[in-house]
């Protein structure tokens, strides 16, 4: 089997990641979100709110993947960056979104009127058509391959909901998890020989440390539902053989 | 005051944290360490276990920041290759480093003895040094400006501290807080007003939704403490002639 495989990046931008004062939230949900549509997300890369840094990520992530996603720097504030620097990046001006703006005039109708301020949330790259947010005033934006999406986690996970079902992609890469009360060292060798006697199969291996014991827990993963099956059994038979116990969908 | 600023990158390596199964800690673990240290996180890249990948993180990385960071891929396991893939970017074979050998066999000797996986872990590129590892039998390594850490956090955590204090750093960044229950758009040109009335210093604005109202964060940072405190009164000050009640320390 040789399906097309597509791929996406994400570019986290912002100074908060970068400082450690925000734990960032979107890499696993839009990671664990793209799955889901059959797309791998390929890379990551994490970009100060400085418009030199996201050009150039922009323009690196989005030549060699099929979509780009972003998270981040889309608010009304002066430290919201996003939308200017992916114009850079393409070429383009920014202009006023009319539907946006109609969004936006609509939202805060009742919260006090759209002032100059957030008039800014409705500008996009020329060109760009809106992501829905149900949340929250502000649309997302599209432009090309680049999803343009919020950096608060919830808004996100809207903006991401919209989207569903709406992107090309391939088969989604399915999997299946086993644990062992291991540590990984001592099966280190029979996972690399199960790995290679089944094709199109990759196996990851995550050791852990819980309650004062060393444990590991072993991710099948593959596009083919029989052939994540098959080394699952295979692999649980090997390790029984050894003499670990063996537990069902990880530890 | 025009002080040197060091910079660092780091590269996170792992399948797990694209496929979303894993939620990453080391980068806000890794930029808060980095930040006493006086070393500002530059920049972050997520790679997969690849070996092109991560040779083109790494060689892009060390040559323009004063440091790499990498966490991930330094196991026994068949999918850890961090090791060969930075000897591969760096153009230096891979040996045994006989002090890990004998860190590991000490470490192994009421473990089971060390077998050929363990001795995976005592593989380092040509020239290296050793992180030490209080944790867990396998020493992070230190090459050139590089840094080769483990993916669990807390053995990670572990070989920062034993880093702490080595590396040359210029001033840390400090920050203080402060929040109100604000819509950031009621406020964003105050922000800015205030970002601009004070060199040196920048202010990141980081909405919130919580128990159903809107509020902001506003962090104000820079390299010396008279500067954010008299921002924070400034700013303070401000939103307070405007009505709006200011939270300490932030919400």
């Amino acid at each position: 089997m040789n399906e097309r495989i597509w791929t996406a990046a994400l570019a986290v931008i912002g100074d908060e990641i970068l400082s450690g004062r925000t734990q960032d939230k979107n890499i696993a949900q839009v990671a664990a979100w793209l799955n889901v549509q059959g797309i791998r997300l390929a890379e990551v890369r994490v970009v100060p709110d400085r418009t030199d840094a996201i050009v150039e990520a922009v323009n690196v992530l989005r030549a060699r993947n099929d979509y780009l996603f972003t998270t981040g720097g889309i608010g009304p504030t002066h430290d919201d960056i996003t939308v200017d620097a992916i114009a850079a990046a393409l070429g383009v001006p920014v202009v006023h979104h009319p539907r946006a703006l109609a969004v936006l005039e609509h939202y805060y109708e009742t919260r006090g009127g759209l002032t100059e301020a957030r008039m800014r949330m409705a500008r996009v790259p020329e060109g760009a058509d809106l992501i829905e947010n149900r949340m929250s005033g502000a649309p997302g934006i599209r432009i090309g391959n680049i999803f343009v999406m919020a950096g608060v986690p919830h808004i996100t996970a809207g903006m991401l909901d919209s989207l569903t079902g709406t992107l090309e992609g391939g088969l989604p890469v399915l999997s299946r998890t086993i644990g062992c009360w291991v540590a990984e060292s001592e099966v280190a060798d029979l996972l690399g020989a199960v790995e290679r006697a089944h094709d199109g199969v990759a196996i990851g291996s995550y050791p852990f440390f819980r309650d004062g014991r060393t444990g590991a827990n072993f991710v099948v993963r593959a596009t083919d539902q029989a052939l994540v099956d098959s080394c699952i059994a295979d692999l649980t038979a090997r390790l029984e053989a050894e003499g670990w116990a063996v537990v069902a969908d990880g530890i």
